[in-house]
């Protein structure tokens, strides 16, 4: 590509509403233009990004053994209506109706549709397995679109459905999708992690995301140095450090503490002058409906998965302030164990400690020296946290490790959700109706396009693998005429010969600017030939990723490229 | 692909609510299913169609130099408020709110979104010309959608928009997208015709349409065998045959018919039994809110095109029933030429007939015997009807062929048409800010899968030329075991590794079923390894299009194959 025939509109300045780097650097790169709230337009160089990553995934799928299909954006409510989703879905799912006046959405998934094809075309136990995927245009009406193509509410999706007969068959499926999409991160390029996720309301017997690593993300992953365990923070199991054995000489009595308009453990912590660790949450809960309290150290987090599991709950919601007041007398932030008409969970951390601050379950007041065992015999203890810095790898008992990720893909087992709800159901070899065992597979086509720029970014714009950077290396005569230009234009159609996707810089711009350009939208290779170097013989290759310039022969530059490239 | 991993549900069963051919083939080869009215789904064995279709046209949009793009689907009202056409534009266009009740509409087109685009990023004369194409899904809310994919309401379609500096630059781009259409429709191997078109609504000095031919077309085509001359018969010129001399002798008087409740050409034919060309049609128009009378022969269309250009009209519409009444004095069907308060235009047809039977302007009235010449002296004469048979080119004069055709492209000169409105300007080198000159070129990517079927069918399914079938040979061993079926597979994965798209049949089916579905799906070549055969070291070749079938030597099946590939 000539960039004089390209339409390439880079921008200085650094836009005021983008908040995050990579938003700020595909609108600065040209890569993209907002038309309305989460809502973008793909340019020329954005989209060579884009369908970079479209053809690696679409690849990868198809190696997998996937049946590529393209369902519609607009879908009939009477199929969400079959699922049971059409009131559950909450505003994301934009409805409207058409000029007859049937009510439709937007598709912000297509579980329902893909269902609706199964039911109807999938007969028998010898149709299966089935792996239908589609790479599409997804709506989701976010109420508070951010960050512009990491969170936009209109995205192009990978997403993928499974069929199979039976648990068994669906695993194997579920793997198989396991290893398509580490293939897929692996030959993008892209540093990431595949972690246990939760499989939240979508259900499912285990999930995984993954996670594309950059420390700008949004998910905390706990990961093992030592073997391949990792897991999003929301979800990981541990093993705690070795807590120290109970030691009755060291329990205090029950004290009050005056604790006006104080609620928050950061604001408790501040007013008494202790450690965060010194106190405990006491958190109430509606489990289906019933109250109970759950209690972690101040300075932990609740994993609700864990409570729910323990609770075997369907449902599991935070007290609002006024039941919180009706089931404890007091407002919130002055919930305690002591006295409460409900069951209280506690986290094995809290067991062994010897004094605790807690709430009074009054206004103002906190109570000091409480002790779990002493106090709170009839409780029940169990591991009810969050993972945090210190806690070790259960399988293998290394001390975690830390980093953050952007979530690009995310795989489920679905069981039998939708095929039972929706009657998708197969005679299997006995004769017999079952319903279908699903499995969904779905990953971030234009997200990945930014967490690949989260991850990877200086101070001059944007650093892309070669394997998804809009072209591999631009071709830069220093001037528009002469040896340097003949010569920069010689290497330029011999590379594209080869199958190299290089550009060749003929615009009316000054070098400065056009080396800036190079860089802020993330080229991995330029070469210079200017009259200088010529004189010489030499031609001057950048490497955009390590910043690393080097000076190669005339004669020996275009295989030294091709030797790059690995052409 | 092994079709016993593939997913292809055909149905023996033409479907009951599919009235056109391609659209009952598509849904029995297992192509597409329906969703909803006008929105469907794409399987497999279609998608591959549908993409090879989006690939020749991607390939030869980017070799004439244009730049993809990719545009929102869901568009804000506010750009459809800065080209005017929010209001404007019928029920077509489906709008909508978001969460946060701002209007939204579903694109059916994107000339809005591009020109914002231009009018934020095009600045001088240098950054033109620019074309920016995308390949992306449109909406749009046909009142009665129908046949299929053919009219469906969600579809795929390739747009494109260039930008230049005046008209002649603008001429040229038209030209280069004309030149790729053309080499589009070649490779994709359809015949088709480039026609003269109406450019409508959306204005401009010229257009042509692609058509993709087939009997069963909703548009007619005037086309001369000698030159390249063609022309959709809406829009199209002519010469007419010579007109008899005017012979004074044969003038007859005007004589009063009672025609009670006879209104149409066809009911005065058969009630007078005349043939049509005997009467001569007054219609009652409005252009520009002004009444006028048109006459045109009876068993000739007239050609609005024609009528408001002479008139040099914004706006021509048939006057309703009640202003006929009002203006006549007679009901519909009564209108003639006598005594009426407005001016008569005439076809010249009509001037050279020595007597005709017209409307009466009375109820239940004709007169025959009227002339033009003598009883209209005061009217004007001018070509103002459709083409028809006998009519002759108007470059070379040979009388027209008539061919049925698809649309399936059309390009258009929008010259300032939006730029205009949405003020999308440019500085000249004069450094004078001028509007940008536009031009947009459609095409309608999946109703050519359907135009292409309509074209290419017959009693046994869809015949698909090799460059767009969904494979191009299918390798079927009459057993699933032994020496048929260890030759088919090494033949099937010797021409995958020559890069053929082969096909492998190992469902376990009956011969028949298989024969069957091969033709039903339009798969072009069809080669069969059997037990017999193979005695006499030999294999099967179909031909789908021709319907021939040839025994091939096993040896040099391969070879034979590879060379009918041409590869």
């Amino acid at each position: 590509m000539k960039f004089s025939q390209f339409f390439m509109p880079t921008l200085k300045e650094t836009p005021a509403d983008a908040e995050v780097i990579s938003h700020q650097l595909m609108l600065r790169a040209g890569y993209i233009r907002k038309l309305a709230t989460g809502i973008f337009s793909w340019l020329p160089m954005g989209l060579k990004v884009l369908q970079k990553v479209e053809s690696i995934v679409r690849q990868e799928m198809n190696r997998a053994g996937a049946l590529e299909v393209l369902l519609p954006g607009v879908q009939p409510a009477e199929i969400w209506e079959s699922s049971g989703r059409w009131t559950f879905y909450g505003k994301e799912l934009l409805r409207f109706q058409d000029r007859h006046n049937h009510n439709y959405c937007l598709g912000p998934t297509h579980e329902e549709v893909i269902t609706d094809i199964a039911r109807r075309e999938i007969r028998s136990y010898r149709d299966m397995p089935v792996n239908l995927y589609q790479i599409q245009n997804k709506f989701r009406d976010e109420v508070r679109p951010r960050f512009g193509i990491m969170r936009a509410r209109e995205f192009l999706m990978k997403d993928a459905y499974s069929f199979d007969v039976n648990d068994d068959a669906s695993a194997k499926s579920y793997w198989n999708m396991h290893a398509a999409y580490s293939r897929i991160f692996t030959r993008l390029g892209l540093k990431f992690k595949v972690v246990e996720a939760d499989s939240g309301a979508i259900g499912g017997s285990f999930s995984h995301e993954f996670m594309v690593l950059a420390k700008s993300g949004e998910d905390l992953i706990a990961s093992c140095p030592a073997c391949d365990y990792a897991a999003n923070v929301e979800k990981a199991s541990f093993q705690a450090p070795p807590m120290p054995s109970f030691n009755p000489q060291l329990l205090k009595e029950i004290n009050k503490l005056s604790t006006p308009g104080i609620r928050t453990i950061e604001e408790l912590a501040s007013f008494l002058n202790k450690p965060a660790s010194a106190f405990a949450k006491t958190l109430i809960y509606l489990a289906d409906g019933k109250p109970l309290a759950a209690m972690v150290r101040g300075d932990r987090e609740l994993n609700e998965i864990k409570l729910k599991n323990l609770l075997n709950a369907a449902d599991l919601v935070l007290a609002a302030p006024n039941a919180i007041f009706e089931l404890t007398g007091a407002p919130q932030g002055f919930s305690g164990p002591l006295n409460l008409a409900m069951p209280v969970y506690v986290d094995s951390e809290l067991a062994s400690m010897p004094f605790l601050i807690v709430g009074g379950n009054a206004k103002d007041l906190h109570l000091e020296g409480f002790n779990i065992t002493r106090d709170l015999p009839q409780a029940t203890v169990a591991s009810l946290r969050l993972v945090a810095e210190g806690d070790s790898c259960p399988k293998c008992g290394r001390v975690f490790t830390f980093a953050r990720g952007i979530e690009v893909g995310h795989i489920f087992r679905l069981g039998t959700k939708y095929s039972a709800a929706m009657g998708a159901e197969y005679l299997n070899q006995e004769g017999e109706s079952k319903p279908m065992v699903m499995g969904c597979y779905g990953i971030g086509v234009s997200r990945i396009v930014a967490a690949a720029i989260e991850q990877g970014n200086d101070e001059n714009g944007i650093i892309l693998p070669p394997a998804i950077a809009p072209f591999t290396i631009v071709v830069m005569p220093m001037s528009l005429e002469g040896k340097p230009f003949d010569t920069a234009l010689d290497i330029y159609e011999r590379l594209l010969a080869q199958g190299v996707e290089a550009a060749f810089d003929d615009r009316d711009l000054r070098p400065g600017n056009k080396f800036k350009d190079s860089e802020l939208v993330g080229i991995p290779y330029r070469l210079v030939v200017g009259a200088k170097g010529l004189e010489k013989n030499q031609v001057e290759l950048k490497d955009r990723a390590r910043g690393e310039t080097i000076w190669l022969s005339l004669d020996s530059a275009f295989e030294h490229i091709l030797g790059l490239l690995k052409i």
